[in-house]
């Protein structure tokens, strides 16, 4: 099991590197190569995204990544600024597939907008597709207005496109997630208003026919949006296109009220995949050993269960973490009264020591 | 000041009755006419939009709407649909300019999803344009990818357009509501992915440097979502697109809990406006005296403030509600325990009890 492993700028490095801790005491027969990506690849090589690093992501199993940017880069050219170095990987790996868990922790749910009883247990898989879309539909620009109330106005555009394969894979990559939980996916459209949703939906019901095991519904954005405040524990699997999971994910996220200890996968057809924290890179307190590294060890459980096949001990770093949150130790980020503040390490090294005790 | 009153089907009738009681106790010069609108025009005269409803409503000040639709109207072809009514409306008066307010009343607070300490006092103003963007955008449709990795397949596409005329005229909306409120206006876009908003948000900064006295500021729509829920009170009012205001408004609506509450209007560039309440025609509880017809009297109250520059009168009924709510009667749909539990009617004749007693 060859493990690319890219900590990237910011906090990445001391987050990865805990990561890697829990990984390797797992006794597991992992190749762990590291490559420097993001800022730290443009100082060292001139490039976000250097050959020899895209070259070990592609030739690995999966991809363990930290984080990258920083204020220092924002004066770069466009195409040599950090945030390049992920989009090159999605592209040339073909990471269609973005998985974005939301889960409340029993021991974290205070942290939520929400009152208690609304987010204690949840535990809802956000899966958006990562390459379509409006993000990426051609043609887009500037112009003078074709037609319509405002004839030769200057105008901008963009085009929203899916077609029937997109749709297809994104599908079969839902279903397939929804058989490991609690089979039942909800698709979120606007098919009522928008051709492409149409479609969309039209697919995903066709793709249905083949998981007779698994309950779908369809759902509109703008009521899936009022769902996730109202009772998002009706949720299990929820899939959606590249801008509309934009949205709802972070929007998901943020019902948890603890974004330090979200993972996310980026998953192509072959099931490689690139694992990395939904938060940032926080440069703010990069080296200062305060940040939160269970959104990456997290996010290394997930490569397991997605990549690596290696389900059982997924849920062993899972338990471990379970564990560590119940035994009190807390990050700055998610501390709060009654609990013990740790650093990054000691929260890395308990979660070792959690899992050698089981 | 001439008054479009168009009831509509379910509910419609009974809440606009209320609406009506309130108006007429102002003492002020109205000239209230009503028709048949959606189904019930339909019924009576087999279009959803006869041209005699349309008529009287392109020739009033504004039209106070309670609302169309019933399951039974699910088999008309599409054009016949009591929803088609109230494109028509929008469409023929160029109403442009959607108001959705997000307001949690102290009283009512306990019904939100979210922290008490999180909505008590919440009051945003979503102001979405609402005749461009992507859901009107041509060219749409199904057709065989002419490009891109999958070129050949099935597609379906829609296109996404703004022009500058139409983003310098909801500008304008949305800076001179702040004005009559705090003086701040939150731009939502996804300039950093979409030419649309990029534009958009070039557009609403060329605008803004007419309006010194209000502070405007930009926010990705993805971390707009977030935002609502974690920290509503920060926005004043909130301009943005057809699309992300459709998800916005009813994400922020949720929040408040009580939907049933929420006024809503539609503006065109002379100050007509359409006016209804934010919730449905509820067919389940219609003609049984139950529906709440607040959010239909903050609906005539925003008709005074926005198309008959009646700020007083408005903020008078706005009062009113506020002191119906404060003597603890209820509708079923926003009761809690201690308080008292009242009809339809009653609920409208305690709101004028309470202008007369002013
Ligand atoms: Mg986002
Ligand atoms: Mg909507």
């Amino acid at each position: 099991m060859k493990i690319a492993v890219l900590p990237g700028d910011g906090i990445g490095p001391e987050i990865v590197n805990e990561a890697v801790k829990v990984l390797k005491v797992l006794d597991l027969p992992f190749q762990l190569d590291e490559a420097k990506v993001g800022g730290a690849a443009f100082d060292a090589h001139g490039h976000p995204l250097p050959e020899h690093t895209l070259n070990l992501a592609m030739a690995s199993d999966a991809v363990l990544f930290g984080s990258v940017g920083d204020w220092k880069y924002d004066k770069l050219e466009r195409h040599l600024r950090p945030e390049q170095s992920i989009l090159g990987l999605r592209k040339n790996m073909g990471l269609f597939a973005n998985f974005r868990p939301a889960i409340c922790y029993p021991q974290l749910t205070h942290a939520s907008s929400l009152k208690p009883e609304l987010v204690a247990g949840l535990d809802i898989l956000i899966i958006r597709e990562l390459t379509g879309d409006i993000y990426f539909g051609q043609p887009r620009g500037r112009r003078e207005a074709p037609d319509g109330e405002f004839k030769g106005a200057p105008e901008a555009f963009d085009t929203m496109r899916y077609s029937k394969p997109e749709i297809e894979r994104i599908a079969h990559v839902a279903f397939q997630a929804a058989r490991k939980r609690n089979k039942r996916v909800t698709s979120v459209d606007k098919a009522n208003v928008l051709e492409t949703f149409q479609f969309w939906k039209d697919v995903v019901t066709e793709v249905h026919a083949q998981y007779p095991d698994i309950e779908l519904d369809h759902m509109y954005v703008d009521n899936a949006a009022m769902q996730l405040v109202k009772a998002p524990k009706r949720f299990d699997v929820v899939v959606t296109g590249n801008m509309f999971g934009d949205i709802l994910s972070d929007e998901a996220s943020m019902l948890t009220g603890s974004i330090g200890m979200l993972p996310s996968a980026s998953l192509n057809a072959k099931g490689q995949g690139l694992y990395e924290p939904s938060h940032g890179s926080a440069p703010d307190i990069a080296g200062k050993g305060v940040a939160n590294p269970l959104a990456t060890i997290l996010s290394a459980a997930m490569m397991l269960r997605f990549s690596l096949n290696q389900e059982e001990a997924a849920a062993r770093i899972e338990r471990a973490v379970q564990a560590v949150l119940e035994q009190g130790l807390r990050t700055p980020d998610i501390h709060s009264e009654g609990t013990q503040k740790v650093g990054t390490v000691e929260m890395g090294e308990a979660v070792v020591a959690a899992l050698k005790a089981q």
